[in-house]
């Protein structure tokens, strides 16, 4: 076969008319998707589209250049882009989830072809992505690995022992094809191969020689990244210059996407009162919103039973995942699903959402629409210690571009912010309490994101108190204490910390002049620093008390801990009373 | 052999009279270490210290309780404990850095034993970890994975499917033994394999009973971390009431730990003037201490030509580490060696920080004092776009418990921080620049950590611009630029942004009454944040303008990004002056 015969097949098999449509899932639902997780093979992948007809010349010289969609690393600024790629071994974790919403959501015959870098292998969330996609019987999922040897700065780990990959892939439950990378052929060959699926997702392990072809940085170290020193040599050395087109086939296939039924169903509410803690509350309103809407699906980290997304899967056995102890394959999967439009929500403990932080941060430059939840939050779960209690949670989540960060204090509140994250694009994250708090609102209340409720306040309020979930209740037990003693406290419910409610907060300050913020979060980037963000140009210039976990805690009953690091009642009563003696003084 | 030899036996093998030695590697460098990265297991952990006569049956029964060392999971609160665990998937990888420092560092031949669920071999971090530990050949590593079958909330993937795990390690490059793990004679033999160290370490896949031997609960799903409903019954079922008390043996060799020679060598310094980046700074000034200070170890995660770890790779071979393109592995590895007493320096790119977050955060609770370098933060590296760029790493760093957070905008600057974080305790983060930027300060100046440096001063400032790296040359060039619209700006380089000069700013404050921070960093929980908590509550109330990349970047050049995010001189200096006409007119 010529090389331009294969290069016409290789599109016929890759299907890649995929990479011509916009919104590819939506529009046209039974193409193939291709995921570069090697991001920084972008001038490839780019020349691809060229090939395809889809980037014109000109369009392909402004690469890494201000104002082009071609940049360094692939984005889904490009719409044939799924997934932004080039923090390494992201990309094949989240075609697991394009691969799985294939198979288990939409039930449509597409496959997810992956080009993967030798170095990316060292990175476990790779192997996340090979456990997963073999349990799941992924047969529509193709990797193949470019083992060229050469990473940024030498060798990698196991440099062109291809049959060390072939170990550990076949390992993991996956079916191996070793080719020389070069060999057109036996690429070929390969792709057929793949195609045949019989429930193991493919590794095609290509030994390959970086910069083949090229004298002067053929399997050379030193090169990684760099522009030629004499381009036209290497032209001409390649065998001159050359204008691919390929002309792929259409997928055969027409199958509708799957669509899961689904019935007028009422919203999850509770009684004012009542005692419930708002992780549950998550996991009933996600299943009663669920219900009525077919696009919810919902994942977990195997805590489902302390998350209560058990109550999302006794539901929706279907639409429900078991991602087990993998918190990056858990978040990709969720980048993944919504590729192909299904809106999902993953949920762990919040301490644990730091395993997946870069998968967050990549979520927003792939300016994916995920919803996040984490449980446990703070010092309050108690008895389990430190390595259990998410204390930088909100710190990291609203570092993210784009973000939400949500809070609730009342089991009703839940279930209306969980509603609204549904339909909230970017990354929203939802932290919820493991105590069982009281009911606070009524079931028919609105609590939009970007809002906040006051709620206590009096004609005349000496102080303001700005707390969320758990502390909210600490602080209404320190507004009632601090009735006794004759200050009135407003207290506010700060439920959405981004976007935050600031002309409450400003109409606080200028009633009272001071404000006090409760958080169970280690203090900085958390509810604290938030509200003092608002406060940076205004004209209102409130004194602030920031109370948030400064110790390191330890094991101990909630109340005990809450103490421990200074946000229980009593504490949040004693500063107000310090501060309003400290304004008295300095006025 | 009866169950009380075997006990004996095991005790003498594993050398747990290291559980009796505080801060065992100092006092005792021969001993093994005993790591229980199933945290949960923590009853076992502590029941062992009971047996060996390390805690009383008074302090046992404190588990849990607040003021007792026994927490809910390890922490090395307890002297023989190395790392805190609890969050699954990373007691492995920090055994790896004790190991490697074993083989490598100290070259004495203990022996590091490692407890793992099955559940968390689902982490990808176990697999940095057996990869890791094969390419070094750690022979003096042994990992018992508890093959139980039942996570928390119901069957893992693999279930008891021991063969899988085998040929898993095995593909990883470990020797493998499968055992029965209630068969006191095979675990026997299984340890005594383990002895004879040929070149891999050893995973002793162990299939067992969940609650073995009381009915109640054995091989039940649903009683994960639950206490028993009968414990009398149970211990009636098991055979009453036992009292074990194990004496090990010491161990056998008595080798010193290998120290590395040292000479007087002089502190990396440059001229003023001169243009360098602070990521190289970085590299010369670590290679220079580590000339003088044998304790001194660098590890990178694969990218040493761009952080310039590659400077102390060349001077020092023997303390440099390659951890190729795994993050979560770099951290543990430097956690694993200042368990050993050793300094370790890791270093990758500031984005990839966000890789092993909830290894950095783990850090914290095992009173680690690790050091961690994140090269090419912010938008101002350019072209390769957002997926490279540190966008989030002070917030998250900031949040750790106990962190130190520095960046520096000099080389001189560079390297007197780099030495302060020798001996610094907790975790320390450097995050550097990529662009060389001229060396503002002579070597001889003194920068503390929680210092600040007041770079340009008149009598009669108007404003301050508060900035530190990259944006504190924009501020520089910003002030010269107000100066020649009359306006004068004192201008604070922020380089220990935690612990923060609060004195200095608030001196600032006083003086000009606005403040303007830049920084090249996402706005949430960055240098505005941590400068607006210095006012949160003081009498000086300035008026605070921050600017901080408030968009999604895209590939330009450093300056179009940097203009692109409104953090350059240019913005700064518009920003100034709308700030200046706002507080006149509200004067």
């Amino acid at each position: 076969m010529s090389e331009q015969q294969w290069w016409r097949e290789l599109g016929q098999q890759l299907r890649v008319d995929s990479i011509r449509a916009a919104d590819a899932a939506a529009t046209k639902p039974g193409n193939d998707h291709l995921i570069f997780s090697k991001g920084h093979a972008s001038p490839l992948l780019y020349a691809l589209y060229k090939a395809a007809g889809a980037v014109s010349d000109d369009e392909l010289v402004s690469f890494r250049k201000l104002g082009s969609r071609l940049e360094g690393h692939p984005t889904p600024e490009i719409p044939w882009v799924d997934v932004a790629t080039g923090s390494l071994g992201q990309g094949l974790p989240c075609a697991v989830g394009v691969a799985l919403a294939g198979k288990r959501l939409d039930r449509v015959p597409f496959r997810v072809w992956v080009l993967c870098g030798d170095s990316e292998m060292a990175e476990g969330s790779i192997w996340e992505a090979f456990d997963h996609a073999s349990h799941e019987g992924l047969d529509n999922l193709v990797a193949i690995i470019d083992v060229n040897r050469l990473g940024q700065r030498g060798e990698t780990m196991l440099g062109w022992d291809t049959a060390a990959y072939v170990r550990r892939a076949q390992a993991f439950g996956w079916r191996a094809v070793e080719i020389d990378g070069h060999d057109v052929e036996e690429i070929d060959r390969a792709y057929e191969q793949a195609l045949a699926g019989d429930g193991r997702p493919v590794a095609i392990i290509a030994r390959t020689v970086k910069g083949k072809g090229v004298s002067a940085v053929e399997n050379r170290n030193g090169f990684h990244g760099k522009p030629l020193a004499d381009p036209e040599a290497a032209i001409r050395e390649l065998g001159g210059r050359r204008d691919l087109t390929v002309r792929p086939s259409a997928p055969t296939h027409g199958a509708a996407p799957h669509r899961f039924a689904t019935a007028k169903a009422p919203a999850a509410s509770w009684e004012v009162g009542d005692k419930v803690a708002t992780r549950r509350a998550f996991g009933a309103a996600l299943a009663a919103l669920a219900a009525a809407d077919g696009r919810i699906v919902a994942l977990d980290g195997e805590v489902g039973n302390s998350t209560y997304t058990e109550l999302f899967a006794d539901a929706h056995p279907q639409r429900y995942f078991e991602m087990y102890i993998a918190e990056q394959q858990l978040v990709a999967t969720a980048v993944g699903f919504q590729v192909r439009g299904w809106v999902p929500f993953a949920a762990t403990f919040a301490a644990f959402m730091s395993r997946a932080y870069d998968f967050i941060r990549m979520a927003a430059v792939s300016r994916a629409d995920i919803r996040l939840v984490g449980s446990h939050c703070g010092v309050s779960i108690g008895q389990d210690g430190p390595s259990q209690m998410g204390l930088e949670d909100i710190a990291a989540l609203r570092a993210v571009h784009g973000s939400t960060v949500l809070y609730p204090s009342c089991a009703n509140q839940t279930a209306k912010l969980v509603a609204a994250m549904v339909d909230r694009p970017g990354v929203s994250y939802l932290r919820t309490t493991r105590a069982a708090t009281p009911v606070l609102y009524p079931a028919d209340e609105e609590f939009p994101i970007g809002g906040s409720r006051v709620v206590r306040c009096s004609g005349r309020d000496d102080v303001t108190l700005v707390a969320a979930g758990i502390t909210l209740h600490e602080a209404l037990a320190a507004a009632d204490e601090l009735a006794d003693q004759g200050v009135t406290a407003r207290v506010v419910d700060l439920y959405s910390i981004k976007p935050i409610d600031k002309q409450t907060l400003i109409d606080a300050a200028e009633a009272t002049g001071v404000i006090v913020t409760v958080e169970d979060h280690h203090p900085e980037g958390g509810i604290g620093d938030a509200v003092l963000e608002v406060f940076a140009d205004t004209s209102s210039r409130p004194r602030i008390g920031t109370l948030a976990v400064r110790v390191m805690p330890t094991s101990g009953t909630p109340a005990e801990l809450l103490g421990q690091a200074g946000i229980d009642r009593t504490q949040i009563a004693q500063t107000v009373r310090t501060l309003l003696v400290a304004r008295s003084t300095s006025v």
